[in-house]
């Protein structure tokens, strides 16, 4: 799976800023490989490039159309395809990361077909993996998990990668979901993986590696949640990781789309996340605890990070306003 | 995905009783549902049906062939594809249980189109499935758990169904693997479901329904099989099951394929099972435990049911040689 950047981010007519994450994380995090947003009438959030058209795009270099939203299912609206052609027809590649594949529309396969232009569906793993083998493997695995979806795994995992190597770790950022892929140009969307595939498609991920080099894997779902706790257990044994770092996000008052079902506490999640982890890893620690604290005010959160550090025995940080630092310095 | 019977059952030139499993479930559970089975020479075993040509199986009503057999990596054949033309030609739609598509084969693909038979890949599900919701639905459910795989928990659900519709109770048999939907005639093969709809797809296969009704759900995997346990966990929480039956067999020395994992014990399985089932089911109990006993007499399966019975307080039963009416009577 070879991206063409630099990206046009394309986030429809977004309204919360979680389903542009895609768009958003690869702003933040390569910002070289990005041109600028384009936004259709209605949206009402931003990634914070500028925003263009896409002829005006085109004319600044972009080589590929990101459709970088998420909506629950993951469907392309019949509204967005002559965008999606228009942006054919400019000359860009496309890159979806929704389960909806760009290669069956057939208005947009006809136009990518006729300028020969390319539609890349990362969602969709084109490999064909293997079952799950349990074989443990040399090199150290950290794996991010958190207590609900969108409470800042992969922020974590990049947090604590980027720290890694600055520190001058061997480490590398091991995406599984289509906004690391985007990010990280390669990797995994789990989420997508045939089931009978989770844990041997994690196990290919984050293969042998040097005995002081660390996979930084990025988390998916949450065990508590009803939709997901599938994926998030077969990452979490294919993973074996040594450590875990538990992600959170402060002030939830249910689990995310369901608001019949409350937020599992911290300490629950570190039980219920060891026990099943100890499976692959008998030896897996939960080392940190990263919590999305941008519901409160700064001091607050420094608080809040304090209390759960003392109440827990572990460093507790938010990763975008505190850094990674106490959690890396415990690794 | 609705299956067509009556069938013709084509085990080709299998010798190993195991790799027959999907015809010989069938043959044994839904023997309506059978014409007969054809063999090709040097084929070693057989469903217990009687052997016919094609031509003879469709002058007897046969609709639907159905490739009832496995082999390691699930493929078909090229030596078989004039097999499956010569069946399509002379009238009957084709079902495969196998990892190779059947719509994947131009010579096949052709045949079923020009004389309009379906081709059906039962473990590809064309179903869209929708994100699991975890929102409780109204009606009774029980779902078979492994300490294992392949430990009897497709023979347990059917034994289940089978001794609650004798005692004039409303069940039914939810099949989620590819011998379970050809017996059935219907279900989803859940281990090919993609990851994020595992949960998603047990809630559709087994809707609201009336509130003495039974849905029997069919297991997969274990929570304690590295490879499978995303699988697992998906289908439990989405089964939302009132009722748990273990299903475990005896002696087993490790984890299915996996030399290096020991077998948990049922202790642990129940603690284990019952604390994740919880989540979408608070009530949750376990009801009996189903024993595979075929490795040892008559007498020491008797006195090892009892034993487990007394341990743990719960029924335990081989459901082959005693039945399940301990177990539905707890029900």
């Amino acid at each position: 799976m070879i991206l063409t950047p630099p990206y046009l981010l394309f986030i429809g007519d977004a309204t919360d800023p979680l389903s542009i994450k895609m768009a958003k994380s690869v702003a933040d995090w390569n910002p070289d490989a990005c041109i600028g947003e384009y936004a259709l009438p209605g949206c009402e959030v931003s990634t914070g490039l500028p925003a263009m058209t896409i002829n005006e795009a085109v004319s600044q270099g972009a080589n590929t159309f990101v459709l970088g939203f998420a909506n629950s299912g993951g469907f392309i609206d019949e509204a967005w395809v002559p965008t999606i052609v228009e942006a054919i027809e400019a000359g860009m590649h496309v890159v979806s990361g929704l389960h909806d594949k760009l290669t069956n529309i057939p208005a947009v396969v006809e136009a990518a077909s006729r300028i020969d232009r390319q539609l890349i569906d990362i969602r969709h793993p084109t490999t064909r993996f293997k079952t799950g083998k349990g074989i443990k493997r040399s090199g150290k695995r950290l794996l991010t998990v958190g207590t609900d979806c969108s409470v800042g795994k992969m922020y974590t995992s990049l947090s604590l990668t980027r720290a890694l190597n600055e520190a001058g770790k061997k480490a590398t950022f091991r995406a599984t979901g289509q906004s690391g892929i985007l990010v990280a140009g390669e990797g995994v969307a789990i989420d997508c993986v045939v089931a009978d595939f989770i844990s041997g498609a994690v196990e290919t991920l984050s293969p042998d590696n040097d005995d002081d080099h660390w996979d930084i894997i990025e988390g998916q779902g949450s065990l508590s949640h009803p939709a997901f706790a599938g994926v998030s257990l077969g990452l979490l044994h294919g993973s074996q990781p040594d450590a875990l770092v538990i992600c959170h996000a402060l002030n939830r008052s249910h689990m995310r789309g369901l608001p019949h079902y409350p937020q599992p506490t911290l300490e629950d999640v570190i039980e219920m996340t060891t026990k099943a982890a100890s499976l692959t890893n008998p030896d897996v620690k939960v080392v940190g605890i990263a919590v999305n604290t941008s519901s409160v005010s700064e001091e607050e959160a420094r608080q809040y990070c304090e209390d759960i550090s003392q109440k827990l025995g572990l460093p507790c940080t938010d990763p975008v306003r505190f850094g990674v630092s106490n959690i890396v310095g415990a690794l």
